[in-house]
C-alpha cells in the first residue's frame, strides 16, 4: 500500500539534514544510538501505523466506544492494536534506560508518533496519557509508588489518565472541587465528579491509574491550594486488587474522535475511593504542569500527523481525479481533460497545505530535539538555553498547530469537492477528529495567554531573546544564499514585526496596561506561529538549496532548463526543489501578511473590550 | 423561547435603516407594499422558523434520511413543517402576481429565508431548488408547461430540484454524458446517471420535477451542447399520471446536512424516461444559469443563515457560562467568577463573528435588493446597472459568506469550550451543516474563476467601474463623520488595494498572462469580500453613528460618561454603538490584512505553478 499517511522523505529530512540528530550520538546519553537504528525504528513505526492502525481508523469511528453496565468498550480491532503496541515496548522508546526505556531521543519518539496518530488518532489517546501519568510518577513518585506502578504503566499492561477538569472547572482549573481528605494511613479518600476524561475507562487494560487534582481539606483556594494523586481503578490492597469506587457516569457523544473515551468520572461515590499523595500537598499544579506540557506537545503532534494524512489524501485525489482540461485549453471542448492537481487554484491549495504541513512537522520536531539537547546538555546553562526554547514554543505549538492543521483538513475535504463531504472518504473524519485539538489541554485562547502573560514574562522576556538570537544566527547563515533572497527578506520583514509587537507589549505591561497583550493574545500567537515556522521553512530552504546545488554538479545541470528537467526526472531534486517551493510560497502567502497583523495589534483598537455586553444582541 | 436564530433587530436595520425598503413602495412593481405589510411578514417568518422549523432541526440530524425500497424517506417531523410552509404560501412571497405571487420584494423574501434556514438548514434544502426550478418553467416554459407545473410547485404540491452533476461532471459540466432522443411527439428520451441531487428524492410531495441537463445526439461537445429538459419523476399521460423511469440509486451518507437528501438518480434505466425541451435545444447552460445565480445566492444566504444561528448561540453560551475571574482580578483566588463573555478572548471571537455575520447580511440582502431594484427600475440603463451589481457580487456573496460563516461556526464550538465538541449542544451540528455550502453549487473555486474570469471582464470591467464609482460615494458621504475616521481611512486603503490588484489583472490579462489572475483568483475573491463587506459596515456604521447622535441629544448626553451610559441603559443606543463597534472592529482585524493580501498577489509569485507535480510527495 501507498503511504498516504506521512511522507517519510519528509520526516527523514528535518531529523538528518535539517536536525542532524545523528549528532546527539556525541552526547553521553546518547552515545549508543546511530542512525541506523534511528531508521528501523522508524519503519518499524511505519509499518504498525499503515499495515495495523490505519486499517482499524473508520472501526473506531464508525463502531464508537459503547458504555455497558459501567464499562467502557472500545471497538474490537483497537484490542489487537494495543496488543501490538505494547508487545513493540513502544511507550519504553524514549525512556531513560535507568527504568527499563530504550533511551533514544525524544524526536525520534516524536517522529514514530506521528505515524500511529496519523493512522489512527483515536487509539493513540489510550497511550499518550499512559505514557505521561507513567512519567509523572518516575519523576515525582516515591519509590513504593514507582515500584507498583511505573513497569505496569510502561508495559502497557495498566492505562493512565489525566483528570482536571469538573463541570464548573474548566479553563479555571483552580475552581475545581474535588476533594482529599486525609486518612491515617497516609492515603486520601477522594470525592468528587470529574469530566472530559479521555479514555478515562475502556477494556484495552485490567487497570487504569488516574492522576487526580483535588484539593484537601484546608488547602488555599485557586490553583495554590490543588494536589495532585494517583488513584487506580482498582487498587493493590493486602496483595490482591480491589475496586476502588470510581465510577464511569457517562461517555460523551462527540463531534469525532469516536473511538477515544472521554468519560464523566465520579470518585468516592460509595467512600471508598483511596488516593495517594503524588509529591507533596498543594504541589498538584506545579507537578501535573509537566504532564500538561508534554500533553501540549502532543496535542501539537495531533494537529501535524491528522494535517499530514488530509495532506496525502487530498494529494492523492488531485493526482487521480480527473476533471476539466487544463486552463491553457479551456476554450476547446475536445481538450483532453487532466487530473486536477493541473489546476492552478487546486495546486494553490495543495502548496499551502504541503507548506503548513512541513513547517508544523519541523517545529514540533524541533522543540522535541530541543528536549534532547536540553538532557544531553554539558552544562546546566546550555540545558536551560534548550529547555528555554520548549518553554517557548509549547504554546505555538499546541496552538498553531492545531488551528492550521484543522484548516489544512478544512482544505483536504474542498479539494475533494462533493466526495469530501461524503462519508465514504477518510476526509471528512480527519476534519471531525482534529476539531478537538484546539479544544483539549487547554483551549487555544489559553495557551495564547501562556504565551503572552507568562512565557513572554519569564527573566524579562529571556526566553523571548533567544529566539530573536537564534533567528538572527539563521538570517546571517542564509543571507549570502542569492536564490533565497526573496524569502529570507520576507523573514526579516515578519520577524521585525514580531518584535515590533512584543516590545509594545511590554511596553503595555510596564505602564500596567495588561489588557491590551490579554486581548491581542490570540492574534500575537498567530503572528509568533506564522514567524516561527517561517523560520522553519527558510532552515529547511537552505539546507535544500545547497543539496540542489550538489545534484546539479553531480547531473552536469549547468543552465535552466536541464537543472528544470532534473526536477522532474530525479526524485531527490524534486524533494529538495519542493522544499525550496514551499518557503517561497509561504513566505508569499502568510508571512505577507504580517504587516497587517502587527498593525491590528499596535493600533491599540480595543473595540472588543469596550463594546458594553448590551451592544451585542440582547434577548 | 428567546430567539437564538436570527437578531431581527440587525435585519430590520438593515432593511428600513440602511437600504431603506419602504421606498420601492414608490415604484409600480412594489406600489401595494408597506412597512407594516413587511413586518408582519417578517413577524410570521420568524414565528414558524422558532416555533416549527428550529425543534425538528436535530431529528433531521440525528434521523437523517433513509432509502426504503427506491423511496426516500425524510424524518416524520418535516411533512408537518412542509405542511406549513405550504399552507404560508411562503415560495409565493415575491412571485410575480401574474403568475399567482405575492408580489413582495426578493430582498424580503431573502430575510424570511434567513430565519428558515438558521432554523433548519436541512428541511430547506426541499423548498429552495422548487422554487429555482418553478422559476425557469416560470421564464423559458411554454404555455402548457407553465399551465402543467408552475401552479402545482408553487403551492408545493409537486417539488423540483437541479439536476446537473455525473460522477464525472462536477465542475466541469461540459463533460456530461446523459443523453436526450428525440422522439416523434416531440418529446425527448432521457437516459443518463446524475449524482449529487440535493433533495432528488423524498416522500414530503407526490411528484418530483426534474431540471435536467442532457446531450441531443448530434449536439456539439462541451457546454455548449448542452439542452435542458423537464424530468417529472412521474409523468401525466392520457390524464393520469403515469411512472416516469426515475430510479433513487443511492442516498450519500455525509458529513452533515442528514436531513436533506442527496441523491444518486438513474434516468431511463428501463428506457421509458421522458423529458420536455425548456427553450430552444443547446440553451441548457444559459437557461440554467438563472436557476444557478438564484441557488448561488440561496447558498450564500445558508453560509449567512447558520453563522447567525451559531454567533447567537455562541452568545448565549458566553453570557450562561461562568468561568474563572474577570482578568482584572486574576491574581485574587477569592476574586467572584464571570460569565466568559467579560473574558477578552472570548469577547473578540463574538465580536469576530457578530462583525462577520452582520457584513454578511448586509451584502447579501444588498444583493437581492439590486434585484428588486433592477426589476423596478423605470430605464433599462437603470436595470442594467443593477443587475451588473447583483451579476458582480453573486460569487463573492457564494464564496466569501460560506468560507467565513464556516469559520464563524468553528469559533462558535471554540467557545463553547469541550461542550462544543459535544452533540448536545447544536453548535457543532451547525459546523457539519454548513462546509457542504462551500462546495456544491460550484465549489468556492469554481465562484472565485467565476469573478476573476468572468465577471470583471464583462464589457472591459464595467461591472467592476459601476462597484468602485459606487464605494466611492460611500466614502465621500462618511468623511465628514469624524468619529469614522479610523474605519474610513482603513476602508479607503483596502479599496485602494482591491484597485490596484484588479489593474494588476488587467493588464496581465492584455499581455496574454491568464495564469496569474486564474492562480490569484481565491485570495482575489477573499479580498474582494473583505472591501464589499468592509464597504457594507462602514454605510452601516454611518447610518448607526446619525442614529445615536440623534439619542444622545434626545437623552441629553453630553459627555462621554453619559453617553457610555446610554449605551448600557437605552437598548436602542446599545445596538447601534455595537454596530459601530462592528466596523471599527473589521476594519481593524480584517482591512488592515489587505495590504499585505494586496502585495501577495502583485509579486508574481507563482511557486505552486512551477512546482513540478513529482515535487508534492511521491509514492
Amino acid at each position: 500500500m501507498a503511504n498516504l499517511l506521512v511522507d517519510e522523505r519528509d520526516v527523514k529530512f528535518v531529523l538528518y539534514e535539517q536536525l542532524n540528530i545523528e549528532k546527539l550520538a556525541e552526547r553521553d546519553r546518547f552515545s549508543e544510538c546511530s542512525r541506523d537504528m534511528f531508521d528501523m525504528v522508524l519503519d518499524t513505526a511505519q509499518k504498525l501505523a499503515e499495515n495495523e492502525l490505519w486499517p482499524a481508523n473508520s472501526d473506531g469511528d464508525t463502531q464508537g466506544v459503547s458504555l455497558i453496565e459501567g464499562n467502557v468498550k472500545v471497538p474490537e480491532s483497537f484490542h489487537r492494536l494495543y496488543r501490538l503496541y505494547c508487545e513493540g515496548g513502544w511507550a519504553l522508546l524514549a525512556m531513560d534506560p535507568q527504568y527499563g526505556g530504550q533511551g533514544f531521543p525524544v524526536v525520534l519518539h516524536c517522529a514514530a508518533t506521528e505515524q500511529f496518530v496519523a493512522a489512527n488518532i483515536a487509539f493513540t489517546t489510550y497511550l499518550t496519557l499512559t505514557l505521561g501519568a507513567a512519567r509523572l510518577v518516575e519523576a515525582y513518585g516515591t519509590e513504593d509508588q514507582q515500584h507498583t506502578y511505573l513497569d505496569k504503566m510502561l508495559s502497557g499492561e495498566w492505562a493512565g489518565t489525566m483528570c482536571l477538569t469538573e463541570p464548573q472547572a474548566g479553563s479555571d482549573v483552580g475552581a475545581l472541587r474535588t476533594r482529599a481528605d486525609r486518612n491515617p494511613d497516609g492515603t486520601y479518600s477522594i470525592v468528587g465528579n470529574k469530566i472530559f476524561i479521555t479514555s478515562g475507562d475502556h477494556d484495552l487494560t485490567e487497570n487504569i491509574v488516574h492522576m487526580v487534582l483535588a484539593r484537601v481539606a484546608g488547602a488555599p483556594p485557586g490553583t495554590k491550594g490543588i494536589s495532585i494523586f494517583i488513584v487506580p481503578k482498582r487498587r493493590p490492597e493486602n496483595g490482591a486488587m480491589v475496586d476502588n469506587d470510581v465510577i464511569t457516569a457517562a461517555v460523551e457523544k462527540k463531534l469525532g474522535l469516536h473511538g477515544s473515551a472521554t468519560c464523566a468520572l465520579n470518585f468516592g461515590e460509595k467512600g471508598h475511593c483511596i488516593g495517594y499523595l503524588l509529591g507533596q500537598e498543594n504541589q498538584g499544579m506545579q507537578i501535573m504542569f509537566q504532564m500538561m506540557n508534554e500533553a501540549r506537545i502532543s496535542v501539537g503532534l495531533q494537529g501535524l500527523a491528522v494535517s499530514s494524512a488530509a495532506y496525502m489524501h487530498a494529494l492523492r485525489y488531485a493526482e487521480e481525479r480527473v476533471q476539466g482540461p487544463h486552463i491553457s485549453t479551456m476554450r476547446d471542448p475536445a481538450a483532453p481533460k487532466v487530473p486536477i492537481i493541473e489546476h492552478p487554484d487546486v495546486r494553490r491549495m495543495l502548496l499551502w497545505m504541503k507548506s503548513v504541513t512541513e513547517g508544523i512537522r519541523s517545529l514540533l520536531y524541533y522543540c522535541a530535539y530541543c528536549v534532547d539537547r536540553s538532557r544531553s546538555a554539558l552544562t546546566t546553562e546550555e540545558a536551560a538555553l534548550w529547555l528555554g526554547f520548549v518553554d517557548l514554543l509549547i504554546p505555538v505549538c499546541k496552538a498553531w498547530s492545531t488551528d492550521m492543521g484543522f484548516k489544512v483538513t478544512e482544505l483536504a475535504v474542498q479539494i475533494h469537492g462533493g466526495y469530501g463531504y461524503c462519508r465514504e472518504y477518510p476526509v471528512e473524519q480527519f476534519l471531525r477528529d482534529i476539531k478537538i485539538t484546539s479544544i483539549y489541554e487547554g483551549t487555544n485562547g489559553i495557551q495564547a495567554l501562556d504565551l503572552v502573560g507568562r512565557k513572554l514574562t519569564v527573566n524579562q522576556g529571556a526566553l523571548f531573546r533567544a529566539f530573536v538570537d537564534e533567528t538572527e544566527k539563521l538570517l546571517i547563515a542564509v543571507k549570502p544564499n542569492v536564490h533565497l533572497s526573496r524569502i529570507t527578506a520576507l523573514f526579516s520583514e515578519a520577524r521585525a514585526h514580531l518584535i515590533e509587537v512584543t516590545g509594545y507589549f511590554a511596553q503595555k505591561g510596564l505602564s500596567g496596561d495588561i489588557m491590551t497583550p490579554v486581548l491581542n493574545a490570540t492574534p500575537y500567537l498567530e503572528l509568533f506561529g506564522d514567524v516561527a515556522v517561517g523560520a522553519m521553512l527558510l532552515w529547511q530552504a537552505s539546507v535544500a538549496s545547497k543539496k540542489i546545488g550538489d545534484l546539479y554538479v553531480a547531473a552536469g545541470a549547468d543552465n535552466t532548463e536541464k537543472k528544470a528537467r532534473l526536477h522532474v526526472i530525479n526524485r531527490e531534486a524534486g524533494f529538495y526543489w519542493g522544499k525550496i517551493a514551499s518557503a517561497h510560497f509561504f513566505a508569499n502567502a502568510v508571512l505577507s501578511l504580517s504587516g497587517g497583523k502587527a498593525r491590528a495589534i499596535v493600533s491599540g483598537e480595543r473595540s472588543a473590550l469596550d463594546i458594553p455586553k448590551e451592544s451585542f444582541v440582547r434577548w
